[in-house]
């Protein structure tokens, strides 16, 4: 699966939430995200820029792990990229396994998540603990479809919603990484 | 988790199954279970005794997939050692992220397993693609426990049986691995 997906730093989430009923994207869900990202003992992700997450997602209570595998992005503008995501039974026994075959856990991001969609694509709302307040729209593709297409169309809805700029590649765990440096 | 588990080759399944009615064991369901192993980029898991499997297992036509990390043996007489387990959404999702870590896949175990329980003990007869018939007798414990107790049960169990010899550490994939060689 390719992953397209843009993300931009906001200044105003009630402006924009102002907006995305204007456009009748239709808010879905709150879910709060906490993701645990880990080393290889091959490589280091930051440079090959891939990454290795298990995620704790909570909706209402109701707790569902996931773990994640991103290779490196395929594009200067955007976050695209190829993801393999599965529902895994357990958050600890799956870090067990990690750190049994060599993965070390290196950073935690934990967030509350806006969910909205509208046609194919899912937008979220984000409020990382420790960063500002961003947005990313996404929507899947086939392995080995064309992307840009796609990705001009989700530039279009950020137009539509007045943002034009503070486009960002850089990931939480790293935004967060450098803040801290 | 520790897993206490002793293997015996078995000349008559039937044999065995009458006795097992007899000791009351109580059959439970029989499983067809395909499990693909794989090897790391780190060190060779033959040499450290470890095991990483994506377990298929179809009980009337219901599949669940498993993925399991085994550590290495703990004792010169049985199979016990530490091992976690827990269920994955799908085989080829988590085969990929495998894949992309950097783990081969190397070998392919296919078995049709009938089981007993008796007490905390769970009893598999496993018809083995490629090889004879084999019983395998285990028991969970927690991390840190003392298993040579729960070992001798089992091995009660076997004497109960009239199992007195037979006994295999070696796994069922370096047993089908030493046969091609």
């Amino acid at each position: 699966m390719i992953e397209v997906e843009v993300k931009a730093k906001i200044t105003d989430f009630n402006a924009v939430k102002k907006m995305l009923k204007k456009i009748n994207a239709e808010k879905d869900h709150i879910e709060h995200q906490e993701d645990s990202y880990f080393n290889s003992p091959i490589k280091n992700f930051a440079e090959t820029d891939e990454a290795l997450r298990i995620r704790e997602v909570s909706v209402n209570n109701i707790s569902k792990t996931f773990i994640t595998y991103k290779g490196p992005k395929i594009d200067s503008q955007s976050k695209t990229r190829e993801e393999v995501e599965l529902e895994v039974e357990n958050p600890k026994k799956i870090a067990k396994v990690f750190e049994h075959l060599g993965f070390k856990k290196v950073a935690k991001v934990i967030k509350n998540r806006t969910i909205y969609n509208i046609d194919q694509y899912i937008i979220s709302l984000d409020e990382v603990e420790g960063l500002e307040p961003y947005m990313e729209i996404e929507t899947d593709l086939e392995d080995g479809s064309e992307f840009e297409e796609e990705l001009n169309k989700i530039f279009d809805i950020f137009k539509k919603l007045g943002i034009n700029d503070g486009f960002e590649r850089t990931s939480y765990l790293e935004l967060l990484e450098n803040k801290d440096s």
